[in-house]
């Protein structure tokens, strides 16, 4: 059964691919646009079947029952005027990025049917061709009602992801952005310290422990620098936690202390344990 | 052809279990004897093929030309002595440990054919459920010699390191220490910081980033607390620098510096991107 008759999507990259890919495969919507600066991403989201028609101008949005703003966090900000522009105020619209006070805060000034997403589901790839529709299967999708989201609103963007595999929480964009930031933005401030703390001439003796906890190091800068930077007062108070935890180690080994150091390990290893 | 006529693994956990294995496989031995401190240790290690015939007495050992110690840090030293007096000081002896300098300086004064190893090829995971001949396969051994270090013992156990398919490269325990502070303990310091500065209800929020920058923050807390204060010195210097690099992500950060704060980024994933 369509949930939606034209579902636009903005931002034809990782996320919007593989949700465009998603929601054909589903048969989500009767018709799936797509938006892109880049033309060859507009050719590729046609060639993997993400879309079903694609272009450089907003205007193929015209007509859409859902927009889903699958850009960086500043792009979605900026493309909003122009978007309701062509769309209408009432039209149903969701974004997909990665902090929440701010873009909400835009948004559902001037889309009454605005409800904020954010799938957990990326990674450090971007582009089309990373593109996976299997990404939502399984995935927790944190949806950001406030006080005035409309409760149809709501129920909609929330049957989108539960038809795309996705479990959903409701949580408010301030408290989205809290929790966040500790267990992403933070986790990106590591990865980049910790790869740029190690001299160039001993990285061809990384094993699989520094891959890992750097991974995520090689996320793209400009889309990362918009999602610290629009979460930058939670992640200060994120950082200063990290600051302090980082001290306790140093003290134990300063010290020589290796009974508070084994202490510290084995409270890390038992918060590990509870992720899969 | 077996390079060895009787070689004996001390601990039997997942790298001497995995040892076990792979040595059998490869026929280079004719006979693997295996010592833990633990019975069902060695049952395991005898019903995974890891040893021929395994003790919780360390006679075991006795008649071998080869001795493996596959124990943490601070086992391997305390057990020196007893080795010794079973196997003679004549009797080639390596060791898989994280750490090197004191190791190095315990061991080689009482063994003249002692000569220093460092797979880089463990995981978070202990114990011999989790071994796996194939973790050497490809991977990078480091070997420690010194300038005392005999050429006929770094000869016999770089051939071992290659016939399990690991390629081999010589450093002296100094540099080992220096290098490996920062491309895994630090890595680990990371980790251990970050999981916990997580409040533990956020934790269900964990996406991917999360779970792979803290997955070495699951490591056995005995066997790293060892690995940690046995590299203080080195260790704490690399930890200066990443709290360097911390501050400098602050900063940017806290001033709203988006060209600064894109930069750093920019050059982590430069790096991250040199690794595989």
């Amino acid at each position: 059964m369509c949930l939606f008759r034209k579902i636009a999507i903005i931002g034809t990259g990782l996320i919007g691919g593989s949700l465009g890919i998603a929601i054909k495969k589903n048969k989500l919507a009767k018709e799936v646009v797509g938006v892109s600066r880049h033309k060859r991403s507009i050719d590729l989201a046609l060639k993997n079947k993400a879309i079903d028609r694609g272009s450089l101008a907003l205007d193929i949005i015209q007509g859409s029952d859902l927009v889903i703003l699958a850009v960086p966090v500043d792009t979605i900000i900026s493309l909003k005027e122009e978007v309701r522009k062509i769309v209408g105020k009432n039209c149903l619209v969701t974004d997909v990025g990665s902090t929440k006070v701010k873009i909400s805060g835009h948004l559902s000034k001037i889309f009454p049917n605005y409800v904020g997403s954010h799938p957990l589901a990326g990674s450090e790839k971007r582009g089309i061709l990373n593109a996976d529709p299997g990404i939502f299967e399984g995935s927790l999708c944190v949806l950001t009602p406030t006080k005035t989201t409309r409760v149809k609103a709501l129920a909609k963007i929330k049957a989108l992801w539960i038809r795309l595999g996705a479990k959903t929480v409701c949580i408010s964009p301030p408290e989205h952005d809290k929790i966040l930031s500790f267990t992403s933005h933070l986790a990106h401030i590591a990865a980049f310290a910790l790869i740029n703390s190690v001299p160039v001439n001993f990285l061809k003796f990384a094993s699989g422990g520094l891959k890992d906890t750097t991974r995520i190091a090689s996320s793209d800068p400009e889309l990362w620098q918009g999602i610290l930077m629009t979460n930058r007062i939670e992640l200060l108070k994120a950082v200063k936690s990290f600051e302090s935890n980082l001290k306790k180690l140093k003290f134990a080994i300063l010290q020589n202390d290796k009974g508070k150091l084994a202490g510290i390990l084995k409270q890390a290893r038992r918060k590990r344990n509870t992720l899969e």
